[in-house]
């Protein structure tokens, strides 16, 4: 954030072009977090913050309160899944209602959000590397690299943290249908990295676990409950009961704003329900360079297009948090929280 | 096939153009099943059992044995799962080899694969809609309806019966990455016999079987092993698991031509390698109407590509033959052969 204005990458233009795009209102990052310009769960959350922020310093004297509430429930109603969005607008906004400055200080709030996300990352990745063994092969699912937080990321931390120590690693990559997180975020950034990959299909992921190809699984979360269920992009739920059957260690890597204590268990999280062109439309690069967008269902059909799932704690061996590995129970999470 | 012509759907141009296309030798319809042209375990049967027809119709008085042996050979190697392939070939080469006509005993037999292929197809369908409860929701994988057969197809043929037996019916079509034969093949099938689905990504499986959405999940087959053990399409194994947590039914639709007694377990059959090309690019229609191919992941991306994999028996409630339900387990298949 400069001045007013927050800058950030176009995902949706990744990994042909790389852009930054900058918000110049908080209706304009209301936008590129619904239109998936920036996502991510730690990157919604800083960008999230920021736009509380943006509304702070756009707010008018007269009417202040009512225009920053105003802001607050759109910035709230962009997507409905990542706790971490909400998290971040309610610390932006508690400040600026508390503060003598509230556009000061709702701007340095929102920074420091975003400076936390990023040391959080850099800790998990700490915390996660000791579980990646030399010459280990890692599945991951969507994108949760550098791209989907402020720095460095969550599921990817320990990868990065495990290769600076000197390990062979080797990521299986789910492309993510539909929209291809996977395939286009996640390898641009292992590319980026240097660090060997390759892509499969989501179909591919319990086959590969079966011929012993993974030795561990790590992915993000939008959002967990107190007892430890796990919301996350749709296909993890799939991929934790194949884990669980193969006996391969499945962990979720996320920050404690990811948590949410007033989710008593999973079934408390909404389901984003995304359009169903994302499903029935695949958006790439053509072999000239051109940014094409195909049908590639019969013509005609429906689709249906929940965008994430509910992983049951039982098929989470752990979570990696900032604070340490923690397991995915009402306990341990409990106790978490008393030390934060 | 008329005279020494094999004459099939190009499914390669479906669901965007229908178009038949005309094999005028066995080399030709040998590009056609490798290419997937045609594909489907029954249409690859037939087609190779043509094939093998067009063969023996072509092959010189002088060198008659070496000609279709060596034709044999190509036949087979075009594609190294789909049992039916094998059997089919096999079948109109004995023909061939211990008859005093061949060439009319040729084209017979291969006629007469493909007749039994329609025929089993129906007695699947007659079985397997016991199985379907008024109102129940279907999910399948990939494309084993008619396009993947002769007629009728296997595990969209119970759902064919039930609806013409007056049940109300709903199917969840897994799109089938990476070909999409689902979302592309399934789908138009579907549209065209009138029958309510909607495609899903391949991620949303396990999610709507945890919803309660799902009541039954039927496949088809590439080859079966004498134990029970199926290999079919990629993602089939991922499903199966989700589907046994859930304690959903879980059926494969396949006729005895599909059993390979040589194989003892699901090990011994030889899982299918393809392009790391079809994961890495994908075709459709663009809004004018123009087929078009993108590249839908980050550029200089591996990818790995098993076509196949294998679902052990124990995920499988049952397998629908054109002799009955029968267990996934060699005793069952052992009394299966006894009658046939």
């Amino acid at each position: 954030m400069e001045g007013s204005s927050v800058s950030m990458i176009d995902q949706n233009l990744l990994p042909f072009k790389f852009k930054i795009y900058t918000s110049r209102s908080y209706q304009d990052t209301c936008r590129a977090i619904r239109t998936m310009l920036i996502r991510g769960a730690g990157a919604i959350g800083a960008a999230a913050g920021f736009a509380m922020a943006q509304a702070v310093l756009s707010a008018p004297k007269n009417g202040f309160s009512a225009y920053i509430s105003k802001a607050k429930k759109e910035i709230e109603a962009t997507r409905p899944t990542a706790q971490n969005l909400f998290y971040a607008v309610q610390r932006v906004f508690n400040k600026a209602v508390n503060s003598k400055n509230p556009k000061r200080d709702a701007a340095a709030e929102a920074q420091m959000i975003a400076d936390e996300d990023a040391g959080n990352c850099r800790k998990i990745g700490e915390f996660g590397s000791v579980l990646i063994k030399d010459g280990a092969g890692i599945e991951t699912h969507c994108n949760a690299g550098w791209l989907a937080f402020v720095d460095r990321g969550t599921a990817l931390a320990p990868v990065f943290a495990a290769r600076d120590e000197g390990k062979k690693v080797f990521v299986y990559v789910d492309e993510t249908r539909p929209r291809g997180q996977g395939a286009k975020l996640t390898a641009w950034e292992l590319k980026n990295e240097k660090i060997p990959y390759a892509i499969i299909p989501d179909n591919a992921g319990a086959y590969l676990m079966s011929q012993g190809k993974v030795d561990i699984m790590i992915v993000g979360a939008d959002r967990i409950a107190a007892n430890g269920d796990v919301a996350n992009k749709i296909g993890t739920l799939e991929k934790a009961i194949a884990a669980k059957e193969y006996n391969i260690p499945f962990y979720i890597a996320a920050p404690s704003s990811t948590f949410d204590l007033k989710c008593r268990t999973g079934n408390d999280i909404p389901i984003e329900e995304r359009s169903e062109e994302e499903v029935l439309y695949q958006t790439g690069m053509t072999n000239d360079g051109r940014t094409e967008k195909i049908l590639v269902c019969s013509p005609g059909s429906r689709a249906i297009n929940p965008a994430f799932d509910v992983t049951p704690a039982r098929y989470i061996t752990g979570i990696i948090t900032e604070k340490g590995i923690i397991k995915a129970s009402r306990n341990s999470i409990k106790k978490l929280f008393s030390k934060i």
